[in-house]
């Protein structure tokens, strides 16, 4: 890929950032990395990028700066906050926050940037680690058509579906509708599953029939051996999902869209989680779905 | 395919059973049809089977003998009642009940046939008119072993997808899982769809991006359209998935199997039969949510 | 209380029966009482009524037949089964089922003995073994009002409140609704209790305020107490709760009415029934509340 | 009442702030209203109370602060704000809120109230404005014991039912259960209104008995006439509600609570509102069950 080299910043090495950050560095981008914790900087700068001991000195002459980090409070201190990205950014300077927060909080930040002059876009990824690695995600993105013209070679980089869905917070909205339809095909399928399972039916075999006709899904392929053999080493946690189902009650009531299963979801994810099941994947709605059976889960 | 030609009396020649019993005939069987209204019988007729005047004169001979009618009541009429299948056959006759209808009547027909010396097997399908057209189908069976091993070759004449999913009433247990699946499926991404475009994103591109990751599904690809469209034209009618959400909550709850987001489907589904939405596809379980969310929808 | 003595068959002497029959030895009838098992028709001969040997013995030289049996299925075999009341009462004779069943099917036993020249009304009652015994029931009557008049004295040797609530089924209506009504108060008091437990609000403080508000329910005030100390002896059970919301949502989809709360309420109550709570009081539905909310129950 | 005669401040004299301050100068103490109109000031004037032109002027030498204002953000302007309740209060003033607000916010303005030496309680009403005119409320207050103690006299010139349910709140914790039990107890009497509706039963007549029964409820007898009468003047406003029911949900969630049912009704009270049914009484719940089941709503 032949893309001008850009100056990029890259707050936030998590377990996402860090191959997304590299991934930049492969593609010819030059990339000053800034992490909480020291060890993920110095793999940046192992992997070929420049570390910083400051979001300050990361910035300092970012053309691009891509902001990672878990969730709305960590985005509002390390873009609003002292110290923060605007305080040391120039006008003119892109900001693509790539972290699921809520639409609301990218408005925010979108308009406290507007103020200064700086152009944002709301990025967030679905894709998972294996994803980020891959440089396989989707991003969905929020802004302004010329921003996202701008920073299309940049997500290039890191995803193989970049795509503009809208102005600023609807990356997020679009993400936040992702987790809710995840999380309702995963619930109904594991209804299914205890429903199979108590009639008698032979479950391998007719997972494999379900996932041929009108109700094969992406998580009926992925899940259904999670589900078979109780295999949910993660993929990703129920605590997460559990995070981003306040994000999308929030954001639709925000909206005043109804989510009559949504919100019932919401709630069997919470409980999940209750359960002491949140270190697990989200496959492990099953759980639940047995204890409302009476079964024993352990 | 070269498979051994068998004598098959078909009872039921609707949308559904009308182009089976064609395929049939095509594979090489000799088909004896028999139906309510004679138009539907010289069809068969038309396309190289045989007509009959009643079931006892369809079934006077055949080897096997496949049902293919609305609902349990007429299955029970059909087979059980006066005049019907199990008073005309010969003991070992393999009657394969291809309807739709609850586990518990096919136990009920598989257990008075076992008296006479008569073979069962449920075999629901999924795939539709245009499935059963082009003999595409998914069929899943359930009955003994053995008496699947002899009907797979007459199966695969009607369908690409023929499985053994259990004993007796496992074929309608997975079918009505499968619908089960369906309905939820349609109603959450019924449900994005609202949030979304109350959000103010660009919905095709929203869907799109959608479509490619873990909220991925064949409802969303195949109804993906009818919702940006609000085309409604069946496809498979409310009508029909209403009768569906009927059996899967009543078997699910004899099999003490909870649905808690299956059983909200089932209210959501009959809602929009009430709202007269019952001769429309089943994507038009969006317009329930338009409602739900104080829209106009007409 | 002086109103005609009527000589009554009374068929059904369990828990509820037995006191009801009682009641009506009390009030001057002449009462025949038949049942099952032996020893609940000795115990109607020693309150002062006389004992049958059959259906048919009972029910011989009865003006007014009572039936009192457990479900839909015992209602048919006693009524319309063979050897049953229909076989062997006069033209014109009452007879009035007291059972909890679905409207559909007193709709059928009606019709049934209509042909025969036998007046039906169906009227099951609310109160449990402590109103019976007591002679509080309230009683819900569906079918003619003449018939209604004529068993409006009857009757008032039973309950307290006597209502005639519309024609055939309509009875088993409204006892229907008032089980809707009573899972659904129970599942929201505790979620409320759960909720304001993990909250650490003094639970008996915060119930009694609630109980004296728009929030107060009969249900609160009678059950606020299993609910503090965990007591859940019955009461009325789980497993007849259970039964009658199998009743109720059939019902309303038979008429077409929308039951989102009710019908997660139904499925709440079975999912406390597969966790072997079904011997319990309704109130334990708390349990299943702790449950989702990842407490230990036991 | 010979309560000792305090000197309040009272912020925020709208629909139920106004009859509440004018029934504490009935009870003898010193009351100074504030609020952002001046007509309400003027009428605590002519009802014996005293006018100020600020909250510092309101505050200034008061012994106790009462406010009572719309939502969150007006608690926190009002008592956290610049020119607000804690910079112009002596330390060791009691802060009564009495606004209905999430328990989060209740416990932010108490722990920035301690640093100050400021004593708060949350004490939130029910009983709306009659109840408010008539000094019938039932308040319900968290905080420390001693400052209950102190409260109490004063907030018995307001209510009759005034207790004390836990810490700093707790208050706010019971007055969130009791609008959700009120709204599950609301939509499940329309679930079976319509329920009875359709199935052709005497609508006031079945009502009547479920009054008297276990099913019986406050809302039960408050809101039948709004039901069977379809009159939906407010009472209680079905916008207010939602609001409320934001704060259930938030707050359930905060502390891990499930409220699979409570969650649901959320979602029916939002599109209540959505349906533009925000300005009626929540009883009007029973609009939305209609939609549901098809009928015309206008």
């Amino acid at each position: 890929m032949s893309t001008t080299p850009r100056k990029i910043a890259f707050i936030g090495l998590g377990i996402m950032g860090s191959p997304m950050a590299a991934n930049l560095v492969k593609a010819g981008h030059t990339v000053t990395g800034y992490n909480r914790s020291r060890p993920a900087i110095d793999k940046l700068v192992a992997a070929g990028g420049k570390g910083a001991g400051s979001v300050a000195e990361a910035v300092a002459d970012a053309e691009v700066v891509i902001t990672m980090v878990p969730a709305d409070p960590q985005v509002e201190e390390v873009i609003l906050g002292e110290g923060g990205v605007l305080e040391n950014v120039q006008p003119g300077t892109l900001v693509i926050d790539m972290s699921s927060i809520t639409p609301q909080t990218s408005i925010k930040v979108a308009t406290a940037a507007k103020e200064k002059g700086v152009r944002t876009l709301d990025a967030p990824v679905s894709g998972g680690e294996a994803g980020a690695i891959e440089a396989v995600l989707s991003i969905m993105v929020g802004g302004a058509a010329d921003d996202f013209a701008d920073a299309k070679p940049v997500l290039d980089a890191m995803g193989t579906t970049v795509i503009h869905v809208g102005p600023t917070g609807a990356g997020q909205t679009v993400k936040a509708a992702n987790q809710l339809i995840v999380a309702v095909n995963i619930q109904v399928v594991a209804e299914a599953v205890v429903f199979l399972e108590n009639a008698g039916v032979d479950l391998p075999a007719a997972l494999d029939v379900l996932a041929g006709g009108l109700a094969g899904s992406t998580v009926l392929n992925r899940k259904k051996a999670n589900m078979v053999n109780r295999e949910f080493a993660p993929g990703f946690r129920i605590d997460l999902h559990h995070k981003d189902m306040g994000i999308v009650t929030a954001a639709a009531r925000a909206v005043e869209a109804p989510l009559p299963i949504g919100s019932l979801a919401a709630q069997l994810v919470a409980s999940a989680r209750a359960n002491g099941d949140g270190p697990l994947d989200h496959s492990a709605l099953l759980r639940g779905v047995e204890r409302l059976a009476g079964r024993e889960v352990n």
